[in-house]
């Protein structure tokens, strides 16, 4: 799909019949809907411990976060979620349930955050990630959590860490 | 942010530092990020009846849906599939709950289809729409609906609509 786009030279203005500005080819009048983004996110567990990440890319280089990053192309949200995991942190997960979804309509974002299972506690750093470490929950680091909806997500599940089954947190930050 | 874009000409290739093609500028170097789209939906209920449409508009026109359709920029995705019940059938409705998440990574989109009550059953045509109904469960023209998703929904909110909270159904079509 994307590959349409190749080489056009896009203006941005209502297209006929529509109520809103999109980029629109001034050769052929392709119109290239611009969508808000997917972030997949996982709070990943080994007992009764944490699976957190320090960002060694910007924004918030040096903060912490759960492995999370924008869903690709022909991704399934979930897959999405194994991979930010073994991307950042080399670390196998399985996927439990959805914990909630997180709007960002400001930067016109969703994050589908997950709960997980660690399958297997040796984590380590991967190439966006200066640091992996599996943490207490009184050694969350709060003051250095790279971004709003981390916080949220890890709250949001200790308040359910006690129950099998969930109706997923629905927040807008 | 889409406004930077304007002007330029894309080529697909894959940036230093990345793992996978993406639309570069050739005079800047900006990379215009591809991303799945999130669509919002909702299954509407006035007592025991359920809001359908029928699409005005291709793909599809001549057969039935639930209000749904693309998130917008900055949008909020509940405050999307109200303005989708809105636009298909001038319908008033509170978002009760989210009852599927749906990954079709075939044509990179991920469904957010929630649980939703109708405010007023007075409920007409919309733009896009050729008719809105509130048909009976029994009622519901199957071989007629739009897209799996839609069956899927309505099927999953009929499995679980004795109860008040529920895990989201979580599916790959």
């Amino acid at each position: 799909m994307a590959g349409e786009t190749d080489g056009f030279r896009f203006r941005r203005r209502v297209p006929e019949g529509d109520n809103r500005e999109r980029l629109v080819c001034e050769d052929c009048g392709f119109i290239h809907y611009v969508n808000p983004r997917i972030v997949v996110a996982a709070v990943c567990t080994y007992e009764d411990r944490l699976l957190l990440c320090v960002r060694d890319i910007e924004p918030r280089r040096g903060y912490w976060t759960i492995p999370a990053g924008f869903l690709e192309e022909g991704e399934d949200p979930e897959e999405g979620a194994r991979r930010e995991a073994w991307e950042e942190a080399f670390a196998r997960i399985e996927i439990r349930d959805l914990l909630g979804v997180y709007a960002v309509p400001r930067i016109s974002q969703v994050h589908l955050v997950y709960r997980a299972r660690l399958l297997d506690p040796a984590v380590r750093a991967g190439d966006e990630t200066s640091e992996a470490r599996l943490v207490r929950w009184e050694d969350v680091p709060w003051e250095r959590l790279a971004f709003p909806t981390i916080e949220r997500a890890l709250r949001h599940f200790r308040a359910v860490s006690d129950r099998e089954s969930i109706a997923p947190f629905r927040e807008t930050l």
